[in-house]
Order: structure tokens, then sequence, then C-alpha cells
């Protein structure tokens, strides 16, 4: 199954170039809550629960084209996103061999710097689009990655049950201002995490071992890769965080970007593509 | 006003060794969320019109000795919790000397790193206490700073304007363990955030400017400093983290660590102390 947020906080399932607007249905099912909130995505927590509805609300719902509407993150309520550095083999090369890149500083491998955070401030959809912050010549990269929200707690999960713990998939876009600040920083201003264009459920994903991800840029061709070139599995990232962190229903999990990162400028129009999710559009501004 | 949280998510004003129970009061003025939910802390966002009835009803709400109850996180649900790194000159220099705090890498000024994230799963109160997450003799130290909690929507905030956009100061303990890893990672395991004991409104606080800030373990001095010594001071921190994302209602930012941070290990003791906050005892296990 294949879901979205867009709108006005509207749900819909996607089907084809159609969306049916379930938004009624979780609605109801998901009881408003009193400050303080559980940390987390209630819908993300639910969805297993809430599959049949929406499967059923879905067959009658009334439908519009994909074209028609405005994609926000698939995920609303993440509690923390994570995201895994260098880890591509091909994508450290160039970053030890591009200045513009390592800033000067070392490039090891992921073993080395674990994962790293960004912030819930820099979430947006598709159709919010990336704004470049920076007009004095600095340097504003497109990483794209495969993504994942976590759908159930998760504490020092074993690397053969980890994907149990998956709830769905995305495309992820991590945009980097390259330079010497901490990474959590350079990769967290507003709109520099992007989403979508919807989450597709595990079960209809499937093995995440052998995806092949890409990204052109004006049409440009820039990153084309395939997960089965990371340097730590899917399944590693998450049980790795696992063993460093409770994970909780909505946390969301960037697995690494490939070789071919490159600046981006205002009015570039980025389109990522991954198999088994589809493909989203993105301007920037 | 002093205000905690506390037990199962009450709500008290801090009075001597007392607290008033004003939870009732809190609960009435914060209508419940339908998911999702608006990013960063209800209570925070809400602060200034809550402030006279909490005042009204602490003056009758029933008191507990504060040594009777268990002291929760002040902020609930913070959006992010951004913290400065080597923000004292004397910690990087120690820093720079211990190669158990730079584990062989260069240790520079803040304005080369600028800031960082801190998960929000790490976050607990003081009597939640820290937990030693390794057994491979590699070292977990405490550090304590000055904290503060975003009150109001901040972005592009001048140095000028910035502690107007500060709604309450605490005690945070920034724990890290050393090593080669992001700070965002090495920073965010499990109970790795301590703030409290309560939250001191901005106008009961003052000028953060020259506050005394110490912590000991079991009995013995460790950091013993002033924030006048900051390098970035606490409206600096505030105004460059509004360029950088826009900050929300709930945002926490920790200020940085001073000279003397050391190991900690199981069944120590941290009693860390601020001037105009107060102290807290938090146990290590």
């Amino acid at each position: 199954m294949r879901i979205c947020r867009y709108n006005n906080n509207r749900v819909g399932v996607v089907s084809g170039d159609e969306v049916a607007d379930v938004t009624a249905v979780v609605m109801d099912c998901l009881p408003p809550q009193q400050w303080p909130f559980k940390r987390g995505d209630a819908f993300v927590a639910a969805l297993d629960d809430l599959r049949p509805k929406l499967e059923e609300a879905a067959a009658t719902a009334p439908r519009q084209k994909l074209a028609d509407i405005k994609l926000l993150s698939p995920v609303a309520n993440p509690g923390k996103i994570i995201a895994a550095p260098v880890n591509y083999m091909k994508h450290i090369e160039e970053s030890r061999e591009d200045q513009g890149i390592n800033f000067g500083t070392e490039v090891s491998l992921i073993d080395r710097y674990a994962l790293f955070l960004k912030a819930n401030s820099s979430l947006v959809g598709a159709s919010e689009g990336v704004q470049i912050h920076h007009d004095d010549g600095r340097r504003t990269d497109h990483e794209v990655e495969l993504g994942l929200v976590v759908g159930k707690t998760a504490r020092n999960v074993s690397l053969e049950n980890a994907l149990e713990y998956v709830a769905g998939y995305f495309i992820g876009l991590d945009i980097t201002i390259r330079g010497t600040e901490d990474r959590s920083y350079r990769k967290s201003l507003d709109t520099f995490t992007v989403l979508g264009p919807w989450l597709v459920t595990a079960d209809e994903f499937g093995d995440p071992g052998n995806i092949r991800l890409s990204i052109s840029v004006n049409g440009e061709p820039r990153q084309d890769a395939n997960t089965r070139d990371l340097i730590w599995s899917v399944a590693k990232c998450v049980s790795f965080a696992s063993q460093s962190y409770t994970l909780e229903p909505g946390d969301v999990i960037l697995t690494g970007t490939p070789e071919g990162v490159a600046p981006i400028a205002r009015g570039d129009v980025m389109r990522a593509e991954i198999d088994r999710i589809g493909e989203m559009t993105v301007n920037v501004r």
C-alpha cells in the first residue's frame, strides 16, 4: 500500500496516478491527545491496525489526480531523524578527492562516524521544495537516499530481525551545505530533509537490498546507484541505531547517499526516483 | 516563577522546598490535539497566557515536599535539542591536551563547528538518572551547561533581541561518550540529556551573562565556571541558531560546557548547581 499526506494534512491511498482521500477514517481511529504528547508519530504507530480500514475506505473514497495535489512529508511527527554518513564506497572516494566536499577535513568510513541527526524542523514534502540559504557562493548539494520509518519501538534489535521494525520506505533527500560545521548542523537548515513522494508499506516494498536509486537535476543525471553497494545495509542501519538509542514509531532513518553529489541552485528542478517507490519532483528556490 | 514537571506528568509551581500542584489548570487551558500534532511544546508555547492562572492556582493548590516527588524534564515535547560545542576556552584547552577527550581528532573553536543536535529520545529529568551504556571501558563524561527553552517562533533574530525569545532556563547535563563518532551520535544515547530540576522563567532569571555553574561527583568538585567566559554568549547561541533554522516553542538550547569534564561510572551521584536556578541530584546507573 502507498500512503501519502497532502494538501492541508489529508491522508491518501495512492493507486496509479490517483489518490483516494481516507482522511476521515484516519481521524476517526486516532483519538485526540492531551499535552504532553507521546513522542513520535501516532499514525505510523497505529498503521498495522489501520491498514484494513484504509483499504476498505480507499475502494469507495473520493479520488483526485496526483498531479493536482500538494505532497507533504509522509511522516508528520518523527521523534528523530537519523541519517547514515558516507555509506557508499564510491561516495567516500569522491569526497576524499573533492575539496569542495571535504573542506580540508578527513573523510573516513561510516564505522568511524556512526550515525548523525537531522532537525525535525528541516522536514518537508516533495511539493514544498528546497530553499537555498546561502547567497555567498557556499555550496549546497543534493543527496538522494533510501529512507524508512520505524513502525514499532525497537531497542537492541538483531540484524536478522531489524527489518521487522520498518513500517515503510520512501525517497529521502538529505540536502547539505558543505563546510567545516558538524553534520547535524550542515544538514538541518529549513527544508533540508525532503521525504516522499509517499510511504510504501514494508510488505509491498519487500527486500531493500537491491534497489536502484537515482536523481537528476534539470534533466541531467547526477546520482544513479543501487543499495546493494551500501557499506552498512538497511538492516544494519536499523539494528545499529537500536543498539544506540530507543527507536520509536515515526523515527526516520536515511540510509546514506551514493556517489554523484553535486551543487544545486535556485530554479533547479530535482527529479529523484527509487525502485518500487516511484519518482518525485522537487523545486529549488 | 519556577515550574516543574513531576511524577506522572503533573505540573507544579515550586516555592522554597515545596511544589504546588497546578496540573488541573494546565490541562484546562491546553485543548487536546488531533494528529498530526503541531511540532514543539504546547505548554511552553502557551506559557505567557498561562502565567496569571498558574500563579492564582498555586496560592491554594495542594502542596508536597520537593523531596517527595520524582522530577521529570521541565520541557516535555522539544521540537529539537540544540547544543553548542567547545564554547568555553579552557574546555578547548583541556580537550586539546587530553587524548581521552579528543580521540586523535582536531579540536577547534565553536565558529568552526557551529551547533549540533541531540536526540529527543535522550531526554530525561533529574530523578530519572543517567544510564551508562558501555561496559568496555569506554569513557562516559558529565558536561554541565546552562540550558534554555525557546518560547516563541524565532527566525533571523538579532543579537540584541535574542533573549526575548527565551521562555526560561534550567540546568542541562550533556552526557557524552568520547570517541570518533559524530557529536550528534555520541551525545544522544538514552538518558544522555538531563534537564532540570525545573524551569525558571526568563523574567525571574534575568541576564544570563554572569551565572556560576558547577557540578560535583560523589562530593568531589569537577566543573565550576561562569557564563561570562562563554565564547558565544547565550544571546549569540539563540541568534545564530535562529539564522540557521526556525526555532519553535519548546526547542531547547544547551549553551556549552566549561573545563573539568570527567568520567562517570555506575553508582556515581552527580550534583549540579546553577545560580538563580538551584541544584539537582542525578544518579548514574
